[in-house]
């Protein structure tokens, strides 16, 4: 059995130095009737909490000469190449065409070889692993990796000593690191809610239909939370912790979305915002006395708004 | 000789119900080669720092039926109109053609009864001197009464209790409250900092040919630091503790809101960015081993990014 805490903790000790501790707050704003705890990692550098299992791996693992190599919808790629350029190392990063200009310029200021492939994340993966294959890079798993799960776990253990009171903690959902990372923590000390897309399900459709299960994805918030299949390690941690798995319409990200910043002034990407959804839509109702806690995990929205 | 301490002490007791106590981080990602503390108070309901004042005000103060009346080039009116909601007040707001339609439209969505004025602050501040005398109605001002310097003071007092480590704190200054309620509360303690646009020199024109020198404002922060006089209150206190005056001009200010968003996510408007602009410009440069820190102070920017 995996020492999760044990992992994580020297884990946040590698990557201190490297990585923003991100703020948090609690604002009664969004005329919710109770007051949200908040984590803004999308302050983290390159706007997601991705730098975190990038920092994590590239800290951990033996890097070869060729350097390393991701395949991302567009955040995890950023945050490798960042990564790879603070500590010295090559990186190759092959992204989606449906990363969008923003996600992608903002690799490029990274100065990493950048791929734009035609199609969804998982032929930026293929081309990754083609890659990898032929040159000895290693891969950066942009989820399913011990490195990558266990990093993203530091921003739970991060948020707890910031203080966080929350019964329950709602995070979104895309291939698993961050869900994992968090129910590695918080599993079976606080309630933990998996939020996702109703259009990328990814999890959701897992728990009820099995770990291998594949799904068509699409939506506003498909370039971050868009894999198509669940992490096995996020999978088995759910399966074990996971309080609820559930599921918000596009309408409903773009509305909480937009309450983050008419509220908060806090502009995200639309995945940043699907925590949130799940309160402002209605779908998770907190008891009376339940202390809720959201994470906005992602912050590259497109288009660049001062562009 | 006026004890501010114990009246910040006050009024931090008597708004705490209402306002938001804002996130702080430290962050080395500008480039600058050392690490800046930041609090994130254009997080604040109506989204400046003006709430505060204007609920010390309205908490204060004998408020007649006839209600509150406040001119402003924005935030004031917004967080005026706010407090006056919340706590079940008459609000009238006259502000200047030059707030814009963002601001404009954050008035009109308290329900605030509004009245939007040809020309620039001055002129609404006329208008609504006019009103107050004629109906009874108490003005709250946007920065020179004691109740608002004091209610901007319990900003630094919450900094501070937040963990503040900076020995320098660089402030925004347009008619003189949020940084008068910084000296009154960080005077004699740490070093404070008072940058301004170039075109809206207002406190640095003052301290040098005497307070009652008016000045002509424009640029892109004008209808947030758009005061063509700086207030007494601020002007006596930066007499006494003012470290520093200094300007920056509108290239800065616009590459400071354009660093705040891409290397923190923080989206803000002008004003909001001109503290920062004060290191980004290189206008001020910390000693060696000198900690600053900077404060975000308004993020109601034009257009809406979401709109």
């Amino acid at each position: 059995m995996t020492d999760w805490r044990t992992q994580i903790d020297a884990a946040a000790d590698r990557i201190d130095a490297y990585i923003v501790r991100t703020p948090v707050l609690k604002l009664d704003a969004f005329d919710l009737g109770y007051p949200v705890e908040i984590k803004l990692e999308q302050m983290q550098h390159t706007g997601s909490f991705k730098a975190r299992g990038a920092f994590n791996n590239l800290l951990t693992r033996d890097v070869p000469r060729v350097g390393i190599v991701a395949a991302s919808g567009g955040n995890h790629g950023a945050a490798v190449a960042f990564a790879a350029r603070t500590l010295g190392y090559k990186a190759r990063i092959y992204v989606p065409e449906i990363a969008g200009p923003a996600k992608i310029a903002l690799i490029e200021r990274t100065g990493a070889d950048l791929h734009v492939i035609p199609g969804t994340y998982a032929n930026a993966l293929e081309a990754a692993q083609h890659y990898e294959a032929e040159t000895g890079a290693i891969q950066i798993h942009a989820y399913d990796a011990m490195e990558t799960v266990v990093g993203q776990g530091t921003l739970a253990r991060e948020w707890q000593a910031q203080g966080l009171e929350a019964d329950t903690v709602i995070i979104a959902v895309g291939g698993g690191g961050l869900i994992g990372g968090a129910l590695a923590w918080f599993g079976g000390v606080r309630r933990v809610i998996a939020v996702e897309p109703v259009q990328a399900a990814t999890l959701h459709t897992a728990l009820q239909h099995g770990p291998e299960t594949a799904v068509e994805v699409s939506g506003v918030a498909a370039n971050a939370l868009g894999a198509r299949q669940i992490g096995r390690i996020a999978y088995d941690l759910a399966q074990q912790h996971l309080t609820a798995s559930m599921t918000v319409t596009d309408e409903a990200i773009i509305a909480a979305q937009r309450a983050l910043w008419i509220h908060a002034r806090q502009l995200t990407e639309p995945a940043g915002a699907v925590a949130l959804a799940a309160l402002t839509s209605g779908e998770y109702q907190p008891e009376p006395d339940e202390k809720v806690a959201i994470l906005i995990c992602g912050g590259n929205i497109a288009p660049d708004p001062l562009a």
